[in-house]
């Protein structure tokens, strides 16, 4: 099938619904948009984000060729289960969360025969939330990944690439659900423990040794504590493993600062640079 | 003694040095600038930087009103012990290093009768290094400080805060050197500590999912392993201190996910989110 033809439902018209939206509407042969709140829908509709616009999942979810669920992780997987009667043969399921193995695993062993879940995750759009926040070129030049399992279809994966290429992403990277989220808890979800461990160490008078390294290590303190407790507590085996890592390292620095030891510092030091450069 | 008339050296022709010289120059007496390097002497006098510049401190100390001694804190205080005899009395000493109790401590012990050492910190320009990166609004708009002791006179911190407001600085704040290291090891060190650990767990495959969360928080991993060494180990007792702090957090974060206390875990990221939106 191709693409341009494609039939694609987007429930949540959030910051990464609403953006997935604006990548393809006009580009695929139907946009639906659907979301409980009017007052989202009205706002859709202003920037046409989709062909058509509903509150009912009734009316939108039979006879997509894909249907990509925007909804924080828990509430995605309760959709789905909530809607199963309502996909059609043939329909691509998918997510857009930042954690995979789990909900993949729980969500591919509920689906309908002929239907099929195939787990995603765009590395784009975390500053911010809301309709208001989504724009067109949220993908652009960034990475996607998919978690295919061995329950997905070539025709899935090949559908689901084409889709996401009209996004402009720059890559479509192809992991384990497993990979995925032991790599996710090091490049997000540490960052977002250290910064908020970091900021919650605040006293008034710090505020006037505050530069730039103290803001930028704490820009993504503004956490959103609902989503990121569902992602640590859903992905909390990598994250443990990821924090015990941390603690290794933390306490081979700590160490070389107590006893003195100048060119343990300074090699660890040099390490993070050289690093921090080549990527 | 008016500000406008006052006779400024600056020895070493930096970031930070270099910036306060084209802060200065043509708002003060005199800006004499001192540096080793023929070359960075020749590109201080191509952005006219100064209105004296040499490689000998013997031409340029004596007789100044203050000396402003912008080198890495160990270089400072060897310098400024090495040349007392060329402070003349009334001569105001300056350094611009980022941790203050032992330097000033030292240096005060060493300066001659009627020549004052006044311990100073720009809260600006760590991004970078060398007088490339040096430019006349670094300071624009930024907090400075200052820690005097019972050792420092009225008239030493009169004539630095109007030299210093010379510079466009937002606010100048007094702090003892203790208040001032016990602070800067939270709101500097730490963010670099946190930064270079985070660094040194990247391995290839997680390239794919580094998004602006793992970049912001190693931003400051491009580290001066030479300086933050010295800089770490001079503050080693507070730095330790804040180490233990934040291993509390650590710990009470890393027990709420291990244990699912979802409530536990929400509650210290609402936390973070608070104090970051307040700042």
């Amino acid at each position: 099938m191709n693409v341009a033809e494609c039939k694609v439902t987007i429930v949540g018209l959030g910051l990464i619904g609403g953006s997935i939206a604006l990548g393809l509407v006009g580009k695929v042969g139907e946009v639906r948009g659907v979301d409980l709140s009017d007052e989202i829908l009205a706002s859709a509709k202003k920037r046409q984000m989709a062909d058509v616009l509903s509150t009912s999942p009734e009316e939108t979810l039979p006879h997509s060729d894909v249907v990509i669920v925007a909804l924080y992780p828990k509430m995605a997987e309760r959709f789905i289960k909530e809607h199963l009667e309502l996909f059609t043969p043939g329909t691509i399921v998918m997510d857009v969360s930042s954690i995979k193995s789990q909900i993949v695993n729980r969500v591919q062993d509920m689906m309908p025969d002929g239907v099929e879940f195939l787990g995603t995750h765009p590395m784009a759009g975390r500053e911010g939330r809301g309709i208001d926040k989504a724009r067109e070129e949220m993908f652009l030049g960034s990475y996607y990944l998919l978690t295919p399992t061995e329950k997905n279809s070539e025709r899935a994966l090949e559908m689901v690439s084409n889709l996401v290429e009209l996004l402009g992403v720059r890559k479509i990277v192809n992991l384990t659900p497993a990979e995925h989220d032991a790599l996710v808890s090091y490049t997000s979800q540490m960052p977002h423990v250290l910064a908020s461990l970091l900021m919650n160490g605040f006293t008034e008078p710090s505020k006037f040794l505050i530069g730039g390294s103290f803001k930028d290590a704490t820009r993504v303190a503004t956490i959103n504590e609902d989503l990121w407790t569902e992602l640590f507590l859903e992905n909390k085996e990598h994250l443990l493993h990821e924090m015990d890592e941390f603690e290794t390292r933390w306490s081979a620095l700590k160490e070389a600062v107590a006893s003195d030891d100048d060119q343990a510092l300074r090699r660890m030091l040099k390490q993070a640079k050289d690093l921090k450069e080549k990527i």
